[in-house]
């Protein structure tokens, strides 16, 4: 099985001096999503949760929606030509009587971009597709005060972070700032579709009352993949792309970014954020 | 044509203060390339330099090399059915007698993912397509204390950066420290592949005894272009991943990563950084 973090002989400078050890990094390998026995995508990630990730990816794309969309997710044993990198090849089979796109280049080259060929384009193919069409009408609300808290309650979820220096986090919160769920990856991307994944397996789409925080930038295909799972509120700690403030404001997604303690910026949706009490 | 930045309405919180105000976003759209009037990727970018991003992408896929490789860039006018955003669809006409890739399935997943199956098949994947091989014989050096004060050049040089803090960057060096290019984007890929781009259209690949310095992580794909594009060194403000290191290791690339100020860690390639004097 592949590993989280690897070691490798790193030459340090620090202060002028001159030092050579062992150093722990974050590992990175190629994982090829294959739906029904054909290839769908490759992506870069760090090993672990692979059928998680393969299955979040799905969500994101709108292939799946419920844990019954799943008839089995296995590693493709064989896969490889010296069998020695057989977890880095997931095939997930779809139940019987749930569709198959159709995995044409064209629709291929939609799939590993998440995006249409424009941006208005994008926008509609996502509210089109979407399986939780009831997000806008979320009720839920947060307070600034409890949001601004959960940054470095993600920081001290996290695992591998300190360590390394190199990984995304994306973490799962209830509106209370409970921690539902926090996973690690080399690509923002794949944290989310994790937790997605991770909360597809165990029936817990779409994942309303929720709120997802990712430890980087918010961009257009991070909105999408919160809006594809239901998620009401996205916050991020750094900024966030024009795209994904327009398709948060389309779809009735709450967007925050620059989350900083009690400092933060709402771009779409703040009528969900209790803002500090009698400044208002 | 696209812009850098847009302006959207955000609710600004600072120190439980709250009020609405236009906020400077980076933007973000996509771009899809075609080769040959063919669909090969989409990709999300910061709208700017949209030719060298495809002929820098084509680069860093092995398909061109030098200027004379490409017959004409242009922007597929009609592209889309409402016409307003021509400018996201680039087609890219190679000279005759350059060979065309075969865009099949599993090659376009080769190509929007960069990289191959599993870590020794994308390794050796990139060993056997780039078409500079000379980079490990590549006998620049560098100054350690030079390269220390490349990422205060970088974030100088930056134009929007500051306004948005959305934007990757990268910034190509001479060995002396000259800043000979600077590209910003919200996707770091795009980022490295128009500062290659560019150089491909001016003659200048390979891109022997220069510096690429990157604003974040140092990820497989970003050692994967420098090596494409013939670059000795490539520096990260951040972490690199294992793959990344691999790559380096394997093809002869020079691998900074934590560069900060004098301090930095050398992952590969170590003969190239002149080290503090007296330390070694």
């Amino acid at each position: 099985m592949g590993r989280v973090t690897e070691r490798r002989r790193v030459v340090r400078i620090r202060g002028g001096a001159v030092g050579a050890r062992p150093d722990t990094l974050v590992a990175e390998e190629p994982l090829e999503i294959r739906l029904n026995g054909k290839p769908l995508a490759i992506t870069m990630r760090t090993p672990g949760d692979d059928f998680a990730l393969a299955v979040g990816f799905l969500a994101s794309e709108g292939v799946v929606a419920h844990a019954s969309d799943v008839q089995a997710v296995t590693y493709c044993e064989g896969a490889t030509e010296d069998g020695s990198n057989t977890y880095n090849v997931v095939n997930v089979q779809l139940a019987r009587g749930v569709p198959v796109p159709d995995i044409t280049l064209e629709r291929n080259v939609y799939t590993t971009s998440s995006c249409g060929l424009c941006g208005k384009a994008s926008l509609d193919a996502v509210r089109t597709a979407t399986r939780f069409p009831g997000l806008a009408a979320d009720p839920v609300r947060v307070g600034a005060d409890l949001l601004g808290e959960l940054p470095d309650r993600l920081r001290a979820a996290q695992k591998v972070f300190d360590r390394t220096g190199g990984l995304h986090a994306a973490g799962l919160f209830s509106a209370e700032g409970e921690l539902l769920d926090v996973r690690e990856d080399v690509g923002r991307h794949n944290a989310v579709d994790k937790i997605v994944g991770r909360a597809l397996q165990a029936g817990r789409l779409p994942l309303a009352g929720a709120v997802l925080l990712v430890s980087g930038r918010a961009s257009f295909e991070l909105a999408q993949k919160a809006v594809m799972a239901g998620i009401p509120v996205l916050a991020a700690v750094s900024a966030p792309s024009s795209l994904a403030v327009d398709l948060a404001l389309e779809s009735g997604l709450t967007l925050v970014g620059f989350l900083r303690g009690p400092d933060m910026n709402i771009y779409a949706g703040e009528h969900r954020i209790v803002l500090p009490a009698g400044r208002q």
